[in-house]
């Protein structure tokens, strides 16, 4: 207190203290892969089968046509001011027009534009819940939804997805978790890490259970009509006759370019539910940060509409053919089993440790593979599940069989009888 | 109770709950002047003066080579991809080196890039307080801060500037302020609405202030460099020595640009304050929605560098011009009394209400200006000070002489004595 104008209440400073969100916002991949101090064996050229991110080999890009509206989009000297937060009009009809169906049309002024679909799920859980709160997720599930629940104090409480029947909701499980304090169910579909593709019929029973407990459905629908063949495709809120929807997407994966973000909320609400509240209120909160790129809304109606079908059938292609020829491949590899995924980008393989001399877990499956294969996927255990690893189904048709190659000798090398 | 399996709680649904967030986060600027049902006047050309986005009449637009920057992007395979969350390397790098002076040097790894200036705030309001805690925020002042505080339920404490003395804060009333609840001091230099850029001996009074009641800053320094001739401006962390500085920035209004979402926070921490907490905390904040666009933070070596000092002379030279003749215009106005602004893009004017036969306050002056000369400002309470106007100063030289024209011609009609 000598120099009270220049030292006033304290002497040294102590650290500045996070607050309990920046604490709690907590990327399980990064925490459970980050601290294995492992690196690759320098004999053998990486393969990553680990980040969901398909342009790594330059096999999948996006379509021209979407690098050319991006182009000429730039040119407009409309397109570099504030759009509205929720969206300029024209991008938001496009969304509608993209997310229609003939039996089903979504009007512009049920889209909400975000800075990616992770926005997009930010701003439903923020919109649906207060902390204190909690919200029903998938498990297995994409960790993004613990990670953001844990930031906004509110409760991630999960159902089990049944890995024997092409990983469709547990539905009792699920039921038995509704409490009062429960806001919603998020429903993945198609799915990542599980590459499951809900039948109609699945669809209707979640949605049944939403109706007679009175709870919106958040849809992660990012991976919306990425489908193998024999399979089809549902909006949930297409669906849904009583219960409110929030569908997030966007075209993050649909056109390959996740960097770009941009991602939406459709709003499916037949019985305005959420019309003076949920909706205003998403709105309200899409303020905060002010929307998705300019450039790329100008473009997005180009984007959309422009795209030959041609280009998303190579995709589909592309994924579909991996996924059956690693299907095939490590259907012969000792102690996994594969599920044959119905669409989005990924398959989990079980991993039984028991086959293994030396391989307790999916985690030392993971960190084995990468030291001595150098091949990188990850272990399930970062999406909720122990005893599995997923691995992306993007890479080029070469890499994918150099990996397969590895994976089974790998698996050989450590079963506990040499097939 | 008759069909449990299809109807167990309740009969109807009752409309849905927003979350308090989604109820807490108000804009300002909407709520007052959205709920005004006013119309300009049809026989008048409409003149905008309120939006702080200068691309409207197209006198100002992004440079060509920011152009061309993303049209050389975009073509590359490498740039579709996710990004580190908080920024590819490039990216920062770029913004560290804009930023540096000759006396001190912003490293990359200090620099994170967010989703536009506006994500850049919410991420420090987010990461430095927990709902209960308090931020003093300065009055008048950017309308964001209310609505990110109050959407995070965090207490907004507004410490007064005072408008005799250009806006400079005051610094008793800022420091009774302070309790233990208190977090960070947000500091806007140069400001919005004021336009004041402060001196180096305020900013110095400023970190003392938090020096001896040991809190961090928010710099809101998005109008970085943009001061008329006289004036200097300085970055609050190169000022201070021991108060830790997140600094807030972005391309918005340098490059004219506030469409394409590109802000950044470079944090200033010589002791080390913030390195094991708040800055894993914004890291992990930034993992929530994943930075902003990639093509765009492709781009931003090229943008930040080849962007030819011409271009920004040009545009401090008409917002000096328009300040300049707006400001010895309006001091021939009855019931007007405008301040000089000495950076950024905005004049705030004082009105005198007892000057006036039949205007009550800005509000009033604001709806009557728009009813019967179409001319659109706004009222500076949505800022938090009654009685002012605040103008943008990025209308073409033309528009701000008609508008000014029209603003003199308006105050004369309504003035008490006929001047
Ligand atoms: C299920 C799921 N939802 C959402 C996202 C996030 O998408 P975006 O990149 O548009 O934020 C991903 C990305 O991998 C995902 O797998
Ligand atoms: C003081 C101030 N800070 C931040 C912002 C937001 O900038 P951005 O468009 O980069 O989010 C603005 C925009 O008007 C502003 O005036």
């Amino acid at each position: 207190m000598e120099k009270p104008m220049t030292n006033g209440m304290k002497g040294t400073w102590l650290p500045i203290q996070a607050s309990r969100s920046a604490r709690n916002t907590i990327n399980p991949i990064r925490r459970i892969v980050d601290r294995m101090k492992i690196s690759p064996n320098p004999a053998k050229e990486m393969i990553s089968l680990s980040i969901g991110d398909p342009t790594h080999y330059g096999n999948m890009l996006p379509p021209v046509e979407a690098l050319e509206a991006i182009v000429e989009a730039v040119q407009l000297p409309t397109c570099h001011g504030y759009a509205p937060s929720f969206g300029t009009l024209d991008a938001r009809r496009a969304v509608a027009q993209f997310w229609s169906r003939s039996n089903y049309i979504v009007k512009p002024e049920d889209v909400i534009l975000t800075s990616g679909c992770s926005h997009a799920l930010e701003m439903c859980v923020d919109g649906l819940a207060d902390s204190g709160d909690n919200i029903l997720l998938p498990r297995p599930g994409f960790s993004l939804y613990v990670t953001l629940c844990q930031s906004l104090g509110i409760e991630p409480r999960f159902y089990d997805l049944l890995p024997n029947e092409q990983w469709r909701a547990d539905l009792s499980h699920l039921e038995s978790l509704i409490d009062d304090r429960t806001r919603a169910v998020l429903i993945n579909n198609p799915s990542n890490p599980c590459g499951a593709v809900y039948s109609e019929e699945h669809l209707r029973q979640l949605i049944n259970i939403c109706e007679r407990n009175h709870l919106p459905i958040i849809a992660d629908e990012i991976y919306a009509d990425m489908i193998f063949s024999g399979n089809q495709f549902h909006f949930l809120g297409m669906l849904s006759e009583n219960v409110p929807v929030l569908s997030c997407g966007g075209i993050s994966k649909r056109f390959i370019c996740p960097g770009w973000r941009v991602g939406w909320i459709v709003i499916h609400d037949r019985h305005n539910l959420f019309k003076d509240t949920i909706k205003p209120g998403l709105m309200d909160l899409s303020s905060r940060i002010l929307g998705p790129n300019s450039v790329t809304q100008a473009a997005m109606s180009h984007i959309l509409s422009e795209t030959p079908d041609s280009y998303y059938d190579d995709i589909l292609q592309q994924l579909q053919n991996n996924a059956e020829f690693v299907y095939n491949s490590l259907l012969e590899a000792p102690g996994l089993r594969p599920t044959m995924p119905q669409g989005a980008m990924y398959m989990l393989i079980a991993i039984n440790p028991s086959a293994f001399l030396d391989i307790q877990d999916d985690k030392e499956f993971f960190t084995k593979l990468l030291c001595e294969e150098s091949i990188s996927c990850l272990p399930a255990s970062v999406f909720g599940i122990d005893n599995f690893i997923r691995i992306v189904l993007t890479t080029p048709m070469e890499k994918t069989e150099e990996a397969c190659q590895r994976i089974l000798e790998f698996c050989h090398r450590h079963a506990k009888t040499i097939a």
